[in-house]
C-alpha cells in the first residue's frame, strides 16, 4: 500500500457540494429590484463584499480576513435549520438547539482542523463578543435595512413590523458600526414617516 | 460647515447596493440539485469558501485573504457586461473590452483608494500570472467542474460539449491545483465514458 497523497480531499469536496445547498435556502429579504427573495449564499458573498470596505467604522480593529470567513460561513446551519424569520417569535423557539446539531453536521463534513477553524468562527458569530464578530453581526443586519429601505419597506411592510422591533433588532448595528447608527436612525425614522415601519 | 465625518460612506452605500444586481446575472452551471442555473453571486461566494479549504494543493503558496477578495469581486464586471458562456466562441468576441468598460464603471463608484484596490485585484485575477490569480482562477473552472459531474454532465451535456474543449477550458485547474489535476482528469475521462462530454 502506498500512502494517499492527499488523504482531506474526498471530505473537502464532500463539504463543497454539500454547501451548495445553501443556496437553495430562501430569506425573507427582497434583492433590491424587487424581483424575488434573496438566498442565504448569495446574502453572504454580500455580507463579505460589505466586510472589506466598512472596516474603517468598525467599533474595534477588526481582522478582515477573519470577518470574511465568518460571514462567508455564518448561515451554513441553515442547511439543515433553514432560515427563520427574525420578527417570527414561534420560529425561533428552538432554533439555537436546531442549528447546534446543523453546525455538528454540516462542519462535522471537513476534515477535523478545518472543521474545526470553521465551527469555531460560526460559534464566535454568535457569541457576538469579539470585535470581528462585532462587526460582523452589524453587517448581518445592516445589508436587510437598506434592502428593505430600497424596496418600499420590503419585508417590514409586508409583515406589518413595528418601529421598536426594528429597532431592538438593529441593535448589533449599533454595537458594531456605532458611527454609521445615525444613519441607520435616519432611515429607520424616514420609513416610519412614509409608514414602511408600523407605529409601536 | 463642520467637516463631513464620513466623506466615504455614500459612495460605499451606493456600491453595496449597485453590486446587489450580480445576483441577478444568471450563468449556465446548474446548481447541484438540477433545480435552476446558479447566480454569479453565489457562485462567488463558493469559490471563496473553497479558497478557504484548498490552499494546501495551491501550486505556490497563497495569502487567503487576497484570494478570498478576488473571487468574491471576480465576476463583478458581468452586472454590465453579462455572463458570457465559456464555450461560446461568438459570444465572447468582444468579451474583454466589454468588461474592462465595466470594470471602470463598478468599481469607479467607490472612493478612490478602495475601487483602485479591488480594480487591481480583478486585473490581477484575469491576468492570472500571480500565485493567488492562479488558484483563483483554478477554483473557478474546479467548481462548475464538481457541479457538472454531480448534475449528469450539466452544461456539458445541454451543449453538446467535446472533449477537447472540456480539457482546454480546464486548464488552469491543472496550473494552479496541479495536485488536483489527476482527480480532474479522472472526472473528465468517466464524463466522456458515461456519454456526459462528447468525443472529439
Amino acid at each position: 500500500m502506498i500512502d494517499n497523497p492527499m488523504p482531506d480531499l474526498p471530505a473537502q469536496l464532500a463539504f463543497i457540494l454539500e454547501i451548495d445547498k445553501l443556496k437553495g435556502v430562501v430569506r425573507q429579504t427582497l434583492l433590491t429590484d424587487g424581483s424575488r427573495r434573496e438566498n442565504s449564499a448569495e446574502h453572504s458573498w454580500h455580507l463579505a463584499i460589505m466586510a472589506i470596505l466598512l472596516t474603517q467604522y468598525a467599533a474595534a480593529p477588526v481582522d478582515v480576513a477573519r470577518t470574511m470567513k465568518m460571514v462567508l460561513v455564518h448561515d451554513l446551519v441553515e442547511i439543515d435549520a433553514g432560515d427563520t424569520f427574525a420578527y417570527d417569535a414561534a420560529g425561533n423557539v428552538g432554533k439555537e438547539e436546531r442549528e447546534r446539531l446543523a453546525a455538528n453536521r454540516v462542519f462535522g463534513i471537513l476534515p477535523e482542523v478545518q472543521g474545526r477553524e470553521l465551527r469555531e468562527l460560526w460559534d464566535e458569530f454568535e457569541e457576538a463578543v469579539t470585535p470581528e464578530a462585532r462587526y460582523a453581526n452589524a453587517l448581518d443586519r445592516l445589508q436587510p435595512l437598506l434592502h428593505n429601505a430600497n424596496t418600499e419597506g420590503g419585508t417590514w411592510r409586508i409583515h406589518n413590523v413595528k418601529r421598536a422591533q426594528v429597532y431592538k433588532r438593529m441593535e448589533p448595528v449599533r454595537i458594531g458600526l456605532p458611527e454609521i447608527w445615525p444613519v441607520v436612525v435616519k432611515i429607520i425614522e424616514d420609513a416610519c414617516a412614509t409608514g414602511w415601519i408600523a407605529r409601536d
